[in-house]
């Protein structure tokens, strides 16, 4: 996952409204699936070109869904907004990898953008990727980075009808599409909280193997989560708020259950947040107790030998008379003296709990 | 206490509004109890089935107050909601555990929807319950998770219409039975107001026993406490201000009593905050003075012999021609020496404050 | 001064609007005092039962000032409730200790409860005390814990008719009232600003002695006194707001007065704490350079004996062939160079600014 | 400066309203200075009493400026309020030094009260002073605590009709004088300023002479002005927004500039609050860093000759069988054993860049 | 870049709207440039009296764009300003370097001021220049510091009419000027977040030369930064929410574009902030533990030779009685002995994760 906010450099001194794709392209060509239902009818076919997409559009009363994966292909995107009649600055917005999750409202159509995050299959790492919603009268459009997203729920709920309601106009697609990307914010939440509760079991049974590095990535990670969650607060707020003809009054009501779903991912990251900053005093604490109890056994041995190391000392002075040399027993004298000096240290240690 | 916030994974990918129960299912069966009353009745039952609900709620003049406990039954939820109107979201929301507190006004009635904190007879330990409070018209329903809740006090004075307006509507029943709950936060904050004067205490008299976990523990819980508490003084406020017919315009000046209340709550717990985070200071400064005290004085030994070595080191070097040696009394005249430094360097780190 | 927020155990479980007194009693009995007054009368009498008040208060075309001294008394209060139609849960809050600073705004009163700060006179400890205060047209009741309060000068003031408009209403005397109690949060700031300047001059001039444990109490102190100060603001603000009939358009400029004061107190709050928390960084410091010197000093000690020590342990062995041994003058050289060694390193430790 | 709050106590139990000077003596008797102008005559002069003051304003058509130096006597202030009909609380403020500043609005006139800082002549010491402005009609009063102020140039500038719109009003000239004392703030911004870098030279060039004292200085005094700046934003967003007659609204376009001043003079008062504590850090780091560069040097000598120590004293045992003391060039070969350990220990440190 | 704020003193005691150049003169003389276009046409050239101005202007239907380069001359300045009719205070910020970024609503024209900020081409320093624009109907007029700037690439656009609606009036040029402002806050953003990532693995890979005083000059920058960027929100804001005639309605989507970058930029400084702040932490760790460790194992040589130099002081005493110094091979028993003690204490140090 890539820490570093403001990446724009691509498109540094073009026109506003110019149509640069500004991201890493992430798959070969570009994928178009149209998915149209109703009550009663369910059709998802893959388009080859964009002149089909009016044809079939026209025809069909219903809710049409057109799914692009594969933002990149600037070509293909200017067609389509070409087609829509949508707004230069929009078509921009949609390329510009790195936006900042908004809602733009036009006379007549409604644009969001918003970041997804899911774990790559393999290595369990963070992923973030862009995705564009245009709502316009029954039409949906949603652009991708990539193939593979986090839509497969929706759209098996759709072909199953099964709790579904068909009846629903594309802003209620537009919501579930919404609400499952917030959906896998939870789990992003779920893994954040494991990893901190980690952290927390290996400090306070001490292995501190390399764990301030782990610390101050959960922070730069939870501090990127924040910045891609807060925004999105305003959007779905706004999105409630909105009179927007193509918001159905009906569908407001969902939208103020994924409004508390949001609120609740961001207190979630807040908590997060007090939590890592509680880790880093707790590491402290660790460090320094450990460094403490090193220095302390230590300085003790040191302090013991240096008085005896004295003693010995006195009697290797080669002075001629030194009465305690001749005495019969007075190097034993001299190693029981020092027994006791050690014993008297030791019960002075204890009893000063240093030891 | 669980205090990781987030979880949501069990639902991930189903529709919105499923019925799904989230939590951890904590008593067997389901258990319904149907309390009826108005001025001169009062009438309390245990229910077999849903079926008789309807029947003993048509014919009755007064307040029906309908308690459920264990929600993870969906099946009797579902039928309840049914057979009240309720919307579908209220219903999930009624089921998924780890909701953040909130009301939603919905034509015909108010959902709200709280965190419970109580402690466990045996353990001390703190629990948590999500508790939802559906009020419609004259009937009140509340969802508990298990049996054994904080509303005894507030039922035994229904039964004996003690210091109670039975003339009172449901609504005044809700404002009650929440006023029961922010009652309990009230002990809540006594209990870690007492925790955090014992850690204090512990801490100015010197033992510092595993210390630092208890503070991070501590910590825990007021960030645990201060989210679910927060949205709280919201739903009152917004229960105050709100026009639902549903509320009676006498039930509001109590209400305002309980807004005051839950600020004063939430300000405990921000007081708290403040003084876990001084405690932590507090902590730090102890734990290096103590370490200082033992460097010092280890340090101080050791600075004393050091000098002495080195003078009996001189007397054991083994030049032919260093006249001391030969002296009659050189020996104990080094000893005197000897003691002489000794005595001097005492009187150097007495006056400069070390010993 | 107790520092615990949150006791609120003693009324757990009863109906809202009970009145229980939570408080710790502080004097026996109960003292009522009715002050009259109006341009040309002044009379004051202490009133032995309630139903002597409301013939005395009929009687009067003036200002009636009923003070009630003891609130432990929960049968006087609530008769005092009773006859002159006060609302259960204003009589429920007098009598809880403990309240958070608030007005309540009814139809035919203002109900204001704050907290008072004052020294005893003994032992100079901050003493807290609730009072409360119902202003119902012409007559304002106080409610004290104890005998003994803030108001003596105002007192005296109505007496003598000094600088006093004795032409205005009770709602000029609440605020004079309010704006005695405020006046009293000045001495405490500046009893504040005194303990800071000591602790800090202490510091500077590295005095130690358990200098810690007294910022921690100051930290603590200021917390307290934060708490109950802050909501003040609010009180004063929506007293002077407020259209209550009660409160003559004439006195709000006097009121706006009184706000610039509690926002004079609470800015210096501020202050204090800003200023404690420089205090524990100039006392970490202080303790961090005291140590630093310490062990400095004994470490060079140290330092330049080791070689010496090394130098007479090689002239201590016992090798048969050792030509310096045998030389004439070898013994005195080795003292020379040792004095030498001694010299340099003194020099270098100067020059790298060590000693 | 002074830099505790909270200062009172002088008035304390007295009646609001009473004319009691609350600040120290700074000047002896009281001076009046009356300047009035209008498009073609401007006259200066120093009046004996209040009672010429009134008909020297009655006659002229024009602006009138009167300057009181010297605000301890509260006779003549007295005098003066009595003759404009200002309000008891206004002359109040005006007497009582130590006001936050703030402004009062009257329906015929305007109070302002201010801080003014400016340093003294030859002690460069800060100095702060309170002057208060009433603006009523074409009057402009201003009360100072003793002669000298900032508003030389002002009057230079009325005088020579320079640069400066004889034509405009008092409030114009409220506004020039207001203007001036914030100016004044700048200057202490730019010395605030060149005080940080220092210090921060004086830290990275590792002088720390006494530097936290230092420090701690400047957050005090940072915490001063912030308090006194503060207030002044709300000031003149309210005389900004004032509709008082009195304000012509000509003049509003300055005082938005005078606005975007006092917010400027704010943030940089903001921005020096961040520095002063991260160079509380940086003295603490570079505090540690001197430290631990004496330690480290000192520890490393002590452990080189620890060993070297060690092996004189094998040889200087006196057992009967030890071979290599008969050795011909044994003392040798130990010499050059302990030199080679000295250079191995040397290679070692250096390889782990402790050297 | 100068990070000192508050450089007002030039100015000090001049008139209000006094015309005085305040920053460092940066270019020799001044330089008038002025672009017309309009659909079909496009003219640039560069002025040598600013009389030719006004007829140029007169004669022209299209928008006008008059670039000032070099502001230090007040004169030129003070006559374009005589000429366009604007107001003393206008032309008195656009003289003023060091003005707060803000924007001025007079009745006829808009004033914007902003710091604009780019790398200088050989040293790679980060530079800040003032910024003014005036939008007088069709006419933008724009005051720089010095030569070179950030608008070629709109420059070229107009010349080149692509991706650039000529149609559109000096307001939406206004609009690209700003947002190339703008866009170069990006490639500020960038470096910063390269910085901050650079030392970051250096902190990672210890290595610590000066880094701290690197960290030191990245938090400044990043307050700088703040400071200038933040005003910048609320200029962009009131620019989209003025009602003011020269604003075309068509114009203002893109100012909420441009609305969303300055949030953008914004965040991401939020975020550099808390990054640096938790570098500081790194650091801080990075020290102590590099310094831990050095003690470490210098204590531990020097706790394993301490109890073994004992040994040998003892069989260097000259006691007459000592047995062992007589027996035959007592010499290699204490050498192993000591042997035996070094490997029993390394073992208690490994099994101690001392070593």
């Amino acid at each position: 996952m890539k820490k570093k906010p403001g990446k724009r450099r691509i498109k540094h001194g073009l026109a506003p409204g110019s149509l640069v794709f500004t991201g890493v392209q992430k798959m070969e060509g570009t994928r178009i699936t149209l998915i149209q239902y109703n009550e009663s009818v369910y059709q998802e076919q893959e388009l080859k070109s964009i002149d089909d997409l009016l044809g079939l559009m026209k025809d069909f009363k219903g809710v049409s869904w057109i799914n692009i994966d594969g933002v990149h292909d600037t070509k293909t995107v200017e067609l389509i907004g070409g087609h829509l009649g949508l707004h230069k600055l929009t078509m921009e917005d949609v390329l510009s990898i790195g936006q900042r999750p908004k809602i733009d409202t036009y006379d007549d159509y409604l644009f969001i953008v918003l970041k997804m995050f899911m774990y790559k299959e393999n290595t369990h790492d963070l992923e973030d990727e862009q995705i564009s919603f245009i709502l316009k009268e029954n039409t949906l459009l949603t652009f991708q980075e990539k193939e593979g997203d986090v839509f497969t729920h929706v759209r098996n709920r759709i072909k199953e009808g099964k709790g579904w309601s068909r009846k629903r106009g594309a802003d209620y697609l537009l919501y579930a599409l919404v609400d499952a990307v917030v959906d896998h914010y939870f789990l992003v939440m779920e893994t954040l909280g494991e990893a901190i509760e980690n952290i927390e079991s290996d400090l306070l049974s001490a292995k501190d193997d390399a764990i301030l590095p782990k610390i101050h990535a959960l922070r730069n990670e939870t501090l990127y989560l924040r910045r891609s969650v807060y925004p999105l607060r305003e959007v779905v707020n706004r999105l409630e708020k909105s009179e927007h003809p193509a918001i159905n009054p009906d569908t407001k009501i969902f939208i103020r259950d994924l409004y508390d779903h949001t609120i609740q991912v961001i207190e979630s990251i807040e908590v997060f947040r007090e939590m890592a900053s509680g880790l880093v005093d707790l590491y402290m604490n660790t460090i320094s107790n450990k460094m403490n109890s090193v220095m302390k056994v230590l300085t003790i041995i040191a302090t013991i030998f240096i008085p005896l190391t004295f003693v010995v000392g006195i009697y290797g002075m080669n002075f001629e008379n030194m009465p305690e040399l001749g005495w019969r027993y007075g190097y034993f004298l001299i190693l029981g003296l020092m027994v006791l000096i050690v014993l008297l240290m030791v019960i002075y240690f204890r009893k000063k709990k240093w030891m």
